[in-house]
């Protein structure tokens, strides 16, 4: 595991206490929230107090060990069965980002095998998912920024940084590890609509690192690339299909296509937690459509006319070939298809 | 001049007075704007008061009126060398949408060869621009519709409705007159960040007229396009350069490749006064960068991190060679370059 200090945690784990930083106040409030049962957990989720795919499966087992503790408390015999129902309530939190699934059958795979007492066991092992998921990021952050060859701007969309994960971060862990090795004149961050995670979060995230970050809309990409100094595009993942194609928010896709126009290359950075392997391709990963009203009011004011409606998908399937690199913490894999991801999972 | 009666009007003039339909408070407020002199009609154009290119236009005529009838009731020998710092006021209000540039250099072809009391004169003529432009976009109304083959759903971004022309719309012109033919089944539209035309402005016009529009994010045009059910992309422009390059709102060029990829078509819909043969390709037409504000905050709330950077430019240039037709009120050019769109303006 890694040894550097991460400023930025989304999950923190402290004295026996689950505490979630709530996105949806940043950047303006730093507040925590303290999840003291399964139940404020899956809330958590849902309710994107904490999001991004890897912070949502590292909050998910840390459920799973709250939600043990409690079963087993209350009932030391019939707790297996009981804490049923409490995986099914996080499983259902958000359907997209495979992590929340995967964190929950690693979760099942432990209690289901434990002799005794459970419950020091699953919260070690909800800490060990944790750790990996910060050690990969930094591992990640190595073999991305080894791929950009010489210094230039690039592009990231949504946020998929140390708030969307256990620290560090997925495309910004690779940013920042490229960044320190001077390869990073600028970073140009899609503001990310509906949910400003662009606005909010990564810009937020990069200036308390000092990294240069410019905010554009998402939009504006296509101008942005034409202009030649972008040679990367970077993203994370919610799911990765057994062909290489990814899912991430929702604008991906677009950005991908005019990535690909331009000449730009794309990246997409996520611990194989992400890869889900039981899809054969990216049209059987279930899109996550959020409310109408994320597009119809902002900040809790009316903005599009009366009687609209809306659209709001929150996840795109960007097709492998647009992709050049996914790179995960056990190697990249360049013009990803459903050979190439096989071999790195059998790995 | 077509007799068609519009409901929605952004330019108004009554009783010798110029009211503008002040565009930053809609939907919620309805408020016109009484423009006094000249000084007033550039602040509103501006400030976005008024808003859209051939509405631009419009309205710049009637400040070349306003201001001639200020300078020759004040002095009617200096009048014309008088108004001059009056034109280069208008001109200097806002930079790319050249129909801006086209009224005032009309509206000079008559004041420096009047004879007498210029007054009625140029009133008249400020008249004849918005008339013929309302004629010319149901003209184009016509003929775009005639484009579309068969009953689908078509995609806007921006507003390129009667808020932004003389009345009835350019882009929402063609998709107003091909739902009257039975042709549309849905509208739709890109929010349209920062300024949210599309889901203040562009859903606020349809649902006047009974037409169905769901609203998405500038980033989810490619997820919607890889449905299937979009077959045409149609929208406005602020210029459109002798090769057929089209300027318009910034994330147009982003929708068109999109377009591409997907076998969407383009349809550009724009008045000749539109077009600038002076400029051989999009490359020299000026891009207005607009406020980081724009995009760092929402409704005067702070959104993105303190110290955040943004770029906003608000228009873009898509080549021709991602245009299926530009439309016009004197004809269709398909697939459009430089010597079709000679053969056009020669007429």
């Amino acid at each position: 595991m890694s040894q550097q200090v991460d400023q930025v945690r989304a999950v923190i784990w402290e004295a026996g206490e689950l505490k979630l930083l709530d996105q949806r106040l940043l950047p303006l409030e730093q507040v925590y929230i303290a999840c003291d049962d399964v139940v404020a957990v899956a809330e958590g989720i849902r309710d994107m107090v904490v999001r991004g795919a890897p912070a949502i499966g590292v909050a998910a087992g840390y459920g799973v060990a709250i939600a043990v503790a409690a079963r087993y408390t209350a009932n030391s015999k019939g707790w297996q069965q009981a804490i049923e129902a409490d995986l099914t309530l996080l499983a259902e939190s958000r359907p997209t980002a495979v992590n929340l699934f995967w964190a929950i059958k690693r979760m099942r795979a432990l209690i289901t095998t434990v002799d005794g007492d459970p419950r020091q066991a699953a919260i070690d092992e909800a800490c060990r998912i944790d750790a990996e998921d910060l050690a990969a990021n930094h591992r990640m952050g190595e073999l991305g920024a080894a791929l950009i060859e010489q210094r230039c701007a690039v592009m990231t969309h949504c946020n998929a940084g140390a708030l969307a994960t256990a620290g560090y971060g997925t495309a910004l862990g690779v940013i920042r590890a490229a960044h320190a090795a001077g390869k990073v004149s600028q970073v140009y961050a899609d503001e990310t609509r509906p949910w400003m995670q662009g606005s909010r979060l990564t810009a937020w995230e990069l200036l308390q690192d000092d990294i240069p970050v410019t905010l554009l809309t998402d939009g504006a990409g296509a101008h942005l690339m034409k202009q030649g100094e972008v040679k990367w595009l970077i993203v994370g993942s919610d799911r990765i299909a057994a062909n290489g194609d990814v899912c991430n928010k929702i604008g991906t896709y677009h950005a991908a296509i005019s990535a690909r126009y331009h000449g730009v290359k794309l990246m997409v950075v996520a611990p194989t937690s992400t890869i889900d392997m039981s899809l054969a391709n990216g049209e059987a990963i279930p899109i996550e459509t959020r409310s109408e009203e994320e597009l119809l009011s902002f900040n809790g004011k009316q903005v599009a006319a009366t009687g609209a409606r809306a659209w709001n998908p929150v996840f795109d399937v960007t097709p492998a070939d647009l992709v050049d690199a996914i790179v995960t913490e056990r190697g990249v894999v360049l013009q990803p298809n459903a050979e190439k991801m096989a071999v790195l999972m059998a790995d």
